[in-house]
C-alpha cells in the first residue's frame, strides 16, 4: 500500500463503505456508536480469516473480502439475527498494492449492499506476516430470542439448509483433486468454497420454529456435535438423506470415499438445526418461502454422541470418517 | 498449543474470563448478546496488535495481553465511555505453548477485573505468521454524549493527561538507547511502554467539560492534528508546558533532541482534549479527583495546522521533528 497510505486508504476506499451509517461518523473518530432497535438486543460474533489458513494468497481480493464478511454473517444467520453492521481489523502485508486494496474494497461494498450490513469502524495496520482480516459482525434479535445451540430436545428432527459438502470439495478441486469432473461442476464447487451463502433470511424465518441452530463451518458432524454437547442430547444422521449438489453427487458417484469429506469437511456455511416434530413441515415451508431447501437428515435422541447411518441403516464407524469426537 | 488444543484452551482458560457475563453464554455459542443500559448507547472500538509491530516476541505474555486490551480501553476512555466488555480474535503461531497461553490468560484476567470489562466472545485460530490479537471493545455513554474529535473551538485550551513521551522513550530503552539513565528511570519508561494506563475515569469525568478528545497513540502532534482536522481549527502547542515524567525529564536534560521523540513518538495512551476557557479549572479539578494530572499545554485557534513553540515562544520547524503533516 505504498502509494495510497493508511489514511488515504481509509478516507478513499473504506469510509464510503459506511454507506452513511450515522454511528460510524464516516470513520473519522476513534469509535462508533450503536444501539439496537427498541425491544431488540445486539448479537455479536467475531471470526478472523488468515491467508494460508482460510484462503489462498492467489484468491481474488474481492472474494477474500466477501468471504471474510460472509463467514461472520453466517454466524448471525444461525442465531436468527438481522445484520446491523460490522467492524474490521485489516492486517496488511507489505506486498499488497493499491489495486489489490481497491478490488478488496469493491468486493466488500458489493456484499455490504447485498446484505444491508455497513462498515461501522475498525483498524488497518501493517503486518510482517500473512494477510489477516478480523471482523466483528453485529446483528439484532428480539430481546431474549437469539437461537441458541442448547435448545435441541430428544425427538427433534435434524435439518440442514442447501447442500452439504460443496465447500470442502471445492477446496479439494482448487488443490487439483477430482480432475474427472466436468468443468461446470468444478467451477460450481470452487464458487461454493470461495463464496459461501449466509442463510440470513432462512435463519430469521426459522426463529421460534427451530429449537437450536448452528452454521456448518467445522463440518457437519462436528457442528451437529456442538449442538448435542450444548443441548445434552445425542444425534443420528442418515447419510443417505444428506442433500448433495449435482456436483457433489458426481464426486460421490466416482469416489464413495468422498462421503467422509462431505460429513466432516466443513466450510459449508449452511445451517444445521433442530426442529420439534410438529414444526418440521413449517420449517420446510419457511425454506421454500426464502428459496432455500430445508432437508431433514436425522434426529436427536436422549443420550450423548453422534451416530452416522449408512444407506442400509447400519452405523458407520466415525473414526473411519477421520472424525474425532472430543 | 499442541497439548491443550483450541477447545480446551477456550473452555479452561478463556471461558472463565467472561466472569459470568450473561450474554457471553460461557463462550459456548456462536455469538454473544448485548444491549446498552436504558438511555445509553454502545461505543465500539477495534484495535489490533501484532508481534513485531506493536510488541516484541520477547515481551512477557501477561503484559502483551494487558496492553492489547488497554489500547482499546484507551479509545473508550477518550470517548468518555464506561467499559462493558470485549471480543477477542487471537491468531496463534505454532510455537506458542500452554505456559504462554496460561500466562496470557492470567494477565488478561487481571485487567478484566481492574477495568470491569469481561471477555464476551471471539475466535482463536492458528496462524503461519506472527502472533496477532484483534480486540473489539465496547463501552457505553449516555445516548448522544460520546466525546467526539470534532468539537474543538477556536479559543479552547489544549489539555493533556499524565506525562507525555514516556511510551516512545520506553521503547527506545528496550532497544538499548539512553544507557546513561539510572535503572529506576529505565524501568519506569519500559513499564510505561509495556503497560499503558487507559484514562477511563478521567475520560468519563470530563464528559460535558471537554469539547473534543482523543487518546495519544500516534503521537502528541499527530493526534492533536486529528482533532484540528475534524474540528476545523488550528492548534498551538507550547513545548515548554508539556508535562514530563522525571525519567522523561532526565532523558531530555541529556539529549535536547529527544523533544522530537516526545512530541511525535506515540504510544502514550494519555488523553489530549480541548476545553473551553471557562472550564479549564474544572477540567484540572476533575483530574485531581481521579488522581490524574491534567495540564494545559496550548490552545486552539482559527485556521488550520499545528504550530509548536519552543521555550522562547518561537515556532519549531515541524519537519525538524520528523513530523509530516498529512
Amino acid at each position: 500500500m505504498s502509494r495510497l497510505g493508511e489514511f488515504e486508504f481509509i478516507k478513499r476506499l473504506l469510509s464510503p463503505l459506511t454507506r452513511g451509517a450515522p454511528g460510524a461518523y464516516n470513520l473519522s473518530d476513534d469509535a462508533a456508536t450503536l444501539a439496537p432497535s427498541h425491544g431488540f438486543e445486539l448479537v455479536v460474533t467475531k471470526d478472523a480469516v488468515i491467508e494460508g489458513v482460510h484462503f489462498l494468497a492467489s484468491d481474488p481480493p474481492d472474494l477474500i473480502a466477501r468471504k471474510a464478511l460472509r463467514v461472520n454473517l453466517s454466524d448471525l444467520a444461525a442465531k436468527g439475527a438481522k445484520p446491523v453492521g460490522f467492524f474490521m481489523a485489516l492486517m496488511i502485508p507489505e506486498q499488497i498494492d493499491d489495486t489489490w486494496l481497491t478490488l478488496f474494497a469493491a468486493g466488500l461494498g458489493q456484499d455490504i449492499d447485498a446484505f444491508g450490513c455497513p462498515l461501522l469502524g475498525g483498524d488497518t495496520t501493517r503486518t510482517p506476516g500473512p494477510l489477516a482480516i478480523s471482523i466483528t459482525a453485529m446483528g439484532e434479535v428480539k430481546t431474549g430470542h437469539m437461537t441458541r445451540r442448547n435448545g435441541a430436545m430428544a425427538g427433534d428432527a435434524l435439518c440442514v439448509s442447501g447442500t452439504i459438502g460443496d465447500g470442502a470439495l471445492g477446496l479439494d478441486v482448487v488443490r487439483g483433486a477430482h480432475g474427472h469432473l466436468v468443468s461446470e461442476h468444478k467451477q460450481f464447487l470452487i464458487d461454493r468454497y470461495r463464496l459461501p451463502q449466509p442463510r440470513l433470511e432462512l435463519g430469521q424465518a426459522e426463529v421460534g420454529c427451530d429449537s437450536a441452530c448452528i452454521d456448518i463451518s467445522d463440518g457437519l458432524c462436528a457442528d451437529v456435535g456442538h449442538i448435542c454437547e450444548q443441548s445434552g442430547v445425542a444425534a443420528i444422521i442418515e447419510s443417505s438423506q444428506i442433500p448433495l449438489s449435482r456436483a457433489g453427487g458426481a464426486v460421490l458417484a466416482q469416489a464413495p470415499s468422498a462421503l467422509a469429506r462431505i460429513l466432516t469437511g466443513g466450510d459449508d456455511y449452511e445451517l444445521a438445526f433442530s426442529v420439534p416434530p410438529a414444526n418440521v413441515a413449517a420449517a420446510i415451508a419457511h425454506g421454500l418461502k426464502v428459496c432455500v431447501r430445508v432437508t431433514p437428515i436425522g434426529r436427536f435422541t436422549s443420550g450423548q454422541g453422534l451416530t452416522v447411518l449408512d444407506g442400509a441403516g447400519h452405523p458407520v464407524k466415525l473414526s473411519a470418517l477421520g472424525f474425532q469426537h472430543r
